[in-house]
């Protein structure tokens, strides 16, 4: 059976439709009849090439909800007709000591869903059973899909460092990552702030959580947000001035990049030595987190704000998401 | 009483004889008959105003051991003649949460020793006696000294850090502060790996507890150690190449500064994400901690290696600290 997808045939081109043969379902291999995917910056990053890791040609999609069809005779959690999601995190060898204590996202011999392999912008994918989650019945397909990777990307950060009551969280950046950042934040009992520079976003934050809304690009409101914050979380990939965002920790405060902010942070030993303050980096999830993230949102009512098309328009709701359009996260359907 | 102690009557210049009156003994207040008293790198900044905060005339020193001569009629937890330690910190609010909670070194309303009140090169001092630490019997006072300032500012991160069984530690640099820190470290149960450029060193690093010496001016050296630790402790204030440091860690490994390199660190927020790593800063410690430090230091035979020189030599030991030719703690001795 070949596997009818949308590819880039190199970089910064138009998707095409193109057909594959996938490899034979293993032992330990789910085959899904794809009915969401997701679009997620990476996959812009993916078919430009950006990281110079990218193989043509190339079916991005690794936020993808689909019906299992196939399962190879090793899997056992699984059954035919379950809906299961699939991230941006194809494998893992299993046997290390990040994969045995559940940090599989850490493992070394981990596999990208859309590098190397054929992602979700198709509809129908072979791949790992261990990395397919079952999707809570709360949840729909079309909303279950941002979560694979917007969700699991920004929740791991929030439960790793034990945010919860008592505790106030900026979120910077409310796009498809920071609008369920916002959710989960406030959800997870933290007073939330929305840190952005688009004032016109104000309402949405406070709707998706935020108790404040600080806009960045007010260097008065800046400059009174000084030490109000325990954490933040930053989703966005631009270069801010990040001496300026950890003034707004207090001491024994934490900013956590989840979105890639390119350049040089600009930061000295000295920023963080006085207040004792924390620099750190998270990267998707376990599968554990991954787990726990879906239960979560299940049952706390956190929720991606979509826009829906079909998956024949991709082209169309790539561009959206490049032009940072999507009001929060744009979503493809198959028929 | 006035007091005799050694002053800087401005910057870059010898430190020379001076008297003054203290404040009259407040009821919260300690008069201490100091007999050593430690050099921090620390105090040639204060002497040379390099953070431009200093005021003249400058009577420096922060590792003071000394004797209770007189205490206010407040000070209920000391009694004449009992052997005491101050610090850094000379005071602080009492009322703040992170007094409250045992934070007192982040609290804002923080006081120094030597600045804005003399401190320790001196015969005596009047001081905050809530900051004044009675020092276990089993230290001698020379080698009891150092802790008060590089005891503590190693210890505190290794504590707060959780570092113990079954974490591989760096400790970066191997002077006054690392010294000390290879030893808690190793002490805490940690396996240690000295790192440092003077490969001279190595001998003294195992015996101070480094059950590894990685020589960090060796290219092919920092290249096979990638991936080794899962701690780094930098004591050095010097500028090195981070990024190649960060490499050093595992997955989830943390780069802890005590020592301030001076310029921008050079790192982006990829060199956090994909490996989850963590940089942070450590600030001396608070009050509980000093007792804490203490008592582990007296019952894990945690000690500096001390060179003594009279208190009257105080010029020739600032030079051997500006130096770095101190091995590996300078202590000023009162007759």
């Amino acid at each position: 059976m070949s596997i009818s997808a949308w590819a880039a045939a190199e970089a910064h081109r138009p998707l095409e439709l193109f057909r594959y043969d996938p490899a034979p379902l293993g032992p330990g291999d789910v085959e899904l009849r794809i009915s969401h995917c997701g679009i997620c910056h990476s996959d812009l990053h993916l078919i430009n090439d950006d990281w110079g890791s990218s193989r043509y040609p190339l079916v991005p999609g690794h936020e993808i909800i689909g019906t299992v069809t196939r399962l190879g005779p090793a899997v056992t959690h699984l059954r035919p007709g379950q809906r299961v999601g699939v991230g941006w995190q194809r494998s893992a060898c299993g046997e290390c000591e990040y994969c045995r204590r559940g940090d599989d996202n850490l493992c070394t011999q981990s596999q990208a869903t859309c590098l190397g392999h054929h992602g979700g912008f198709a509809a129908a994918i072979v791949t790992d059973a261990r990395f397919a989650f079952p999707i809570p019945e709360a949840i729909s397909s079309a909303e279950a899909a941002p979560l694979l990777c917007a969700g699991i990307t920004v929740f791991s950060p929030l439960r790793r460092h034990r945010v919860g009551p008592g505790m106030r969280v900026g979120v910077l950046g409310i796009g498809g990552l920071g609008h369920l950042g916002l959710q989960f934040a406030a959800r997870l009992g933290a007073s939330v702030t929305a840190l952005s520079s688009t004032a016109a976003k104000a309402e949405d934050a406070r709707r998706f959580g935020a108790a404040e809304f600080l806009d960045t690009s007010d260097a008065a409101a800046l400059q009174r947000g000084r030490r109000s914050l325990d954490y933040i979380l930053s989703t966005v990939n631009v270069d801010l001035p990040w001496k300026e965002y950890l003034r707004l920790l207090r001491p024994d405060g934490k900013l956590c990049f989840v979105g890639a902010a390119p350049s040089n942070l600009g930061l000295r030993a000295g920023d963080l030595i006085s207040g004792q303050k924390t620099v750190t980096g998270s990267n998707i999830g376990g599968r554990a987190m991954m787990a726990d993230m879906l239960t979560f949102a299940a049952e706390h009512g956190v929720r991606p704000t979509i826009e829906g098309l079909p998956m024949k328009e991709v082209n169309a709701a790539l561009a959206r998401v490049a032009a940072n359009q999507a009001r929060y996260r744009m979503v493809l359907e198959n028929p």
